[in-house]
């Protein structure tokens, strides 16, 4: 499928909106659906659904809809998910834990390989399969296993060094948990940011709207 | 200060990012800063800054910049952080356990005061000061404390029906971690989700196009 170079913003973002409603149609053995379904529930209208597949190539028909099976693996092939991720985790706090125990992710091909955390005599109930290393094992990790990405999940104030020292091992993607911006860490790093305080503060912007 | 009527979500979203960096500026002792360097921190322009601001009316001074204090205070008040926000989290999992932990909310008003899960023995190492309740005295809980916000860090197949329940009990403003749309459950319901895996693969996709 072709792919036009500057996908925006708005449209990366609905991607994986509209994989996890295909995913589940095919999952309920549904065959076809139309962008009008798909617009209706991702709160968006049927065009703006037709717009945003046509970034990446035509794959529906007209008066037929999309094929679901189709349209889940083109999605998947454009997120990348047809191949698979090693993960590893570093900080062994309660969200790192979370993460490590979301077994949801494996589905899509991300793997949780190794968790590591200063202290790692404090962990308990790490699920099965997953190795808990001490943190200054990481650079005898990097140069033995394959590690497509980071999830960074220590506090703030340890963020930037320990992404530092991923760059320096050669890891540059980032799945960052602590709210500080790693982005400009080094050339190259891409870095996904999930922050929870930004998220309660545009809630609490909407509930003060609202009033 | 005047607010319009329609702010567009990408401002909405920009919002908490400019109140972490002003509100890490005041703690720093600085007392102005220019659009040019709000525009540095956040990857955008200074004419955006400028533009996102006068969607709230004027706050800055042309030569001089904006007061770090006085922009502190409009956008903590705008994001609604001037007021007081109790929160309750349905479900005493990894997650619940992180926000419970999480004391930084505690700056900005967000105040967690009871946990609810269905089998309360099991928690261990909850925060002091926030009670865990055993989730079938959540509507007395509700008719006796005010509750604001409530975090859902449920699994994905009871999210639906804790979201129904606390609709139910006068409760409508949700905080969701759950990887189902909640939005629908009730006329006037606003939904804030965090959606780790969205996140996961949005990460996919930079990733996948970077190579």
């Amino acid at each position: 499928m072709a792919k036009k170079c500057t996908i925006s913003e708005a449209v990366i973002k609905r991607l994986p909106r509209y994989y996890r409603y295909i995913k589940q149609l095919e999952r309920d053995g549904v065959k076809r659906v139309s962008s009008s379904e798909l617009a209706k529930n991702l709160g968006v209208t049927a065009s703006q659904v037709r717009q945003d597949f046509s970034n990446f190539g035509e794959f529906g028909q007209q008066g037929y809809g999309y094929s679901v099976g189709k349209l889940r693996s083109e999605i998947a092939s454009i997120l990348g998910l047809d191949q698979q991720h090693n993960i590893i985790i570093i900080g062994c706090g309660n969200i790192g834990k979370a993460l490590a125990r979301y077994i949801g992710f494996a589905d899509d091909g991300f793997f949780v390989r190794a968790m590591f955390d200063v202290d790692p005599t404090v962990i308990q109930k790490v699920p099965e399969g997953v190795e808990v290393l001490n943190v200054n094992r990481l650079a005898e990790y990097i140069n033995t296993h394959p590690v497509d990405i980071a999830a960074i999940c220590v506090q703030k104030e340890y963020a930037k060094d320990v992404a530092e020292n991923l760059v320096r091992l050669g890891v540059k993607h980032f799945w960052n948990f602590a709210p500080v911006d790693l982005s400009g860490v080094a050339e190259g790093v891409i870095c996904e940011n999930i922050n929870m305080s930004d998220s309660l503060f545009v809630l609490s912007y909407r509930i003060n709207e609202q009033q």
